[in-house]
C-alpha cells in the first residue's frame, strides 16, 4: 500500500514485509533448534538462516532487496538491546578489575591482526592502501556474537566474559583510530594527526564520561533524590511508567549519542546497560528485557547471514585466497588476544582468543568503506565479508567447546537466568 | 553510514535513526505521564507527542520525512502486537456469545456514517466521488486506539470489549467492500459486483477458515501430539525455543496472511492472538508479550500523531469544515452503534458507540487511497486527517469516563494483570 503523507509518497508493502519478518522469525528459530539439537550454537543457526534466506529464490520472493533498510533497522535494534542486556549483567567495578587485561588483549589484539594483514597484501604485490583496508577489516571484532554465545551458556558472570567484553569497548575505540588512519591515507590526504587525535579523544572522551557519570554522580544525585520519587510513586500508581521505559530511553540516548562520536552504537548500548545495572534492583527491567530481546535479536544474526552473497565463491581462486585470509584472521587474533590474556592462565587466555575473532558486521562495514571510497574492489570486497563471516561461524562452536573444557559444570546451569 | 550490499547501497544513518527513536520514545513516556497526572488517557499524550514531533523544528532535525518508513514500520508492528495481546485475551466462545449484537453494531456503524458523509458532501454540491470517499472515510474504525484505551483501564473481560472488538473485525470486513466499491466507481469502471464479492468473499474466507481451524481442528490435533512434545522437551532442555517466539511466529504469520487476503494485518494478529488464548497455560507468553507492547505500541500512537500538519489549518474555512465533518463522524457512530448494542442497556451501549468512533490510522488510510487515485485534494485529505486524528483524540477520555460511570470499581483493579 502506497501511503501519502504531506504529499510524499511512502512505499510500503504491508503485507510482503509481513511475509519477510515471518519467514525470518521462523527460519531463524527452526535453524536454531536444528543447531541446538546438534550440540552447534543456536547463533550460527540463525545466521546460516540468513545465508538461506540471501541464497535462494527467498531472496527475491520476500523482496528482501527492496526491503533491506528495514531488516538492517530491526537488526541493529537487535544488537543495541543484546549489548544492553549484557550491560545488565556487568558491573563497572567487575570491568575494572580485570582493566589491565582488556588493554593488553586489545591492543595486541589490533596490531598483529593489522600488521599480519597489510604484510601478506602487500607480499602478494597488492597496492599498499588496499592492504591498508584489508588490514583494517581484521582488526575488527564483533562483539555481539560472542555475547551472544556467553549469554545462551550463561556465562556472563565469569572472568573471561568480562574481559572479552571490555577488550572490545577498547577494540572498537582502537578500531575506529585505525579506520581513520586508513581511510585519511587511501583519500590521498595522508595521515592528519590532528584529525586521527580528535576521532580517538571524541570516543575516548564518550566513555569515559559515561563511566565517571554513573560511578560518581549518578550515585549521589539518586540515592534521597526527588526525582526517583516522583517515578517511584508514578510507578506504584500506574503500570505504564516502568523500569523497561526507562531503561529503553537511557539505552536509545547512549546509543545514539555514541554513534555521534563516531562509535559503534552498541558501545553506548552496552554503557548504558552498565548504568543500569547499578540500578537494577530499584528498577528491575531484566526479565522485560529478555523477552524484547528474545524477539528481537535474531533478526541481527539473520541480517548477518543475508549479507553473504555464495556466487561470488564460485571463483575457486577467490575462495582459496578468502580461506587464507580468514586463516589469517583467525589465528592473529587467537594468539594476540591469548597472549594478552596469558596472565588469566591458559585455558581462559584460549576462551579471550577465541572469543574476540569474530568479525561478523564490523568488518564488512570496514569493507564496505573501502568499497565506497573506491580503494576495494568487488573480489577484495567478497573476500572481507567470506572472512567476517567464517570467522563468525567457526568462533562460536569453539567457544562453546573451550569453555565447556574450562568449566565442566556449564551445562547443569538452569536455563532461566531468574534474576528478577 | 552508508552500507554497501552486493553493489547496492542503502543509506542508513543510524546516529539520526536512534536520537529519533530516542526523541520519540521520551517525548511519549512524558505526554504519557503528563496526561495520565491530568487524568487524561495515556494514549492521548502519546498522540500529541507525535502531534509536537511533527509540528515543530523537531520535524526537520530528526530528520523525521527521510525516516518516515522505520516509524512506519515500528508502527505496524506496534499495533500489531497490540491487537495480539487484545487476542490473547479474548476466547473465540466469548466472542461468539456476543456475535450477534458484533454484527448489528458494525452493520449499522457502516451505513450510517456512510450514508450521512455521501449525503452531506452531496448536498453541499461536491462531485459524488469526493461524497463517496468522505462517507467511505467515515467507515473505518481503528480498533487500537479503544484496544489500548480498554488495556490500560484492565476491562479487556467486560462485554462491552468483546462487542467493540467483535465489531471491529465485521467493520474491516465491511470496510473493504465499501472501498472496493467506491474505488470502482472512482477508477471509472463502475460497481463491478463480481469483484466486490471477491473481497468481501476472501476476507470472510481467511476470517472463517482461521476461526474454524482454531476451535475445530487444533484441539484435536494439538493434544497427545507429537510436535508439542518435542517442542516441550527442547523447551525444558533450552530456554531459546520459547512460547514467546512460538506466538510471534504465529503472529506475523496470520498478519501476513490477512494484508495477502486484503484485511488489515491487524486482523490477522487479533485472530492469531485469540488461536493462542486458548493455549496460554500451555505456552504461557503474556507477559513476554507485555515486555515487547510496552516498547513497541507507542510507536504506533507516536506515528497517528506525527501525521497531523498543523499547518493545512490556517485557512479557517477548512477549520470550521473539518470541525462539520468531525462532529457527523463522531455523532454518526455513536447513534449507529450505540443503537446496534441497545440490547446490552442503555450504559452498555454508550460505551460502544464510542468504543466505535476513533478513526485512527484507518481513516487516513483510506483517504490516502483517494488522493492517490485523484478523487480527493490536498483540502479534503486534510480534513478527513483532522477528523481521524479528531475522533481519536475525543474517543478515549470519553469512553474511560463511560466505562468508569458503568464500573465505579475500576480504580481499584491492580495495575498489574498477574496472568502468568
Amino acid at each position: 500500500m502506497t501511503c501519502y503523507y504531506r504529499g510524499m509518497a511512502v512505499d510500503f508493502d504491508i503485507s510482503v514485509v509481513l511475509t519477510l519478518l515471518f519467514v525470518v522469525v521462523l527460519a531463524s528459530r527452526l535453524f536454531a533448534i536444528g543447531f541446538e539439537f546438534l550440540k552447534l550454537p543456536q547463533v550460527v543457526g540463525e545466521i546460516i538462516a540468513g545465508i538461506v534466506i540471501g541464497n535462494t529464490l527467498l531472496f527475491d520472493l520476500l523482496q528482501v532487496e527492496a526491503n533491506f533498510g528495514f531488516l538492517e533497522l530491526l537488526a541493529e535494534l537487535g544488537v543495541i538491546f543484546l549489548l544492553f542486556a549484557v550491560g545488565l549483567e556487568t558491573r563497572f567495578s567487575d570491568l575494572s578489575k580485570v582493566g589491565r587485561t582488556a588493554i593488553y588483549v586489545a591492543v595486541l589484539g589490533v596490531i598483529v591482526p593489522f600488521a599480519s594483514g597489510y604484510l601478506l597484501m602487500v607480499s602478494l604485490d597488492n597496492p599498499p592502501s588496499e592492504a591498508m583496508f584489508i588490514g583494517a577489516a581484521l582488526v575488527a571484532t564483533s562483539v555481539g556474537i560472542t555475547a551472544r554465545v556467553i549469554r545462551d551458556m550463561r556465562l556472563s558472570d565469569t572472568v573471561e566474559s568480562r574481559v572479552i567484553i571490555g577488550a572490545a569497548v577498547i577494540d572498537d575505540i582502537l578500531g575506529l583510530v585505525v579506520l581513520a588512519i586508513v581511510s585519511g591515507a587511501a583519500s590521498g590526504g595522508g595521515l592528519n594527526i590532528i584529525d586521527i587525535v580528535l576521532v580517538a579523544g571524541m570516543a575516548a572522551f564518550f566513555v569515559l564520561t559515561v563511566i565517571l557519570i554513573s560511578t560518581k554522580v549518578l550515585p549521589v544525585a539518586i540515592k534521597p533524590q526527588p526525582a526517583d520519587a516522583i517515578v517511584c510513586s508514578l510507578e506504584k500508581r500506574h503500570s505504564r511508567v516502568s523500569p523497561l521505559m526507562l531503561a529503553v530511553i537511557v539505552c536509545f540516548g547512549l546509543s545514539a549519542l555514541a554513534s555521534v562520536f563516531g562509535l559503534a552504537a552498541i558501545i553506548g548500548a552496552f554503557l548504558a546497560g552498565m548504568v543500569f545495572a547499578e540500578y537494577k534492583e530499584r528498577w528491575p527491567c531484566e526479565q522485560s528485557f529478555e523477552a524484547i530481546n528474545e524477539f528481537m535479536s535474531p533478526f541481527f544474526f539473520v541480517f548477518v547471514g543475508i549479507q553473504v552473497s555464495l556466487s561470488v565463491f564460485a571463483d575457486i581462486d577467490l575462495l582459496l585466497f578468502a580461506v587464507a585470509i580468514t586463516v589469517v584472521a583467525m589465528l592473529t587474533k587467537f594468539l594476540a588476544c591469548g597472549l594478552g590474556a596469558r596472565s588469566l592462565g591458559r585455558r581462559s587466555a584460549t576462551i579471550v582468543g577465541i572469543g574476540m575473532s569474530p568479525r561478523g558486521e564490523v568488518g564488512i562495514i570496514v569493507a564496505s568503506i573501502g568499497l565506497s571510497v573506491g580503494i576495494l574492489n568487488d573480489s577484495l570486497f567478497a573476500v572481507v565479508v567470506f572472512m567476517s563471516i567464517a570467522t563468525t561461524l567457526i568462533a562460536p562452536p569453539l567457544l562453546q567447546r573451550a569453555f565447556r573444557r574450562a568449566m565442566p559444570t556449564t551445562e547443569e546451569i538452569p536455563p532461566s537466568p531468574g534474576s528478577d
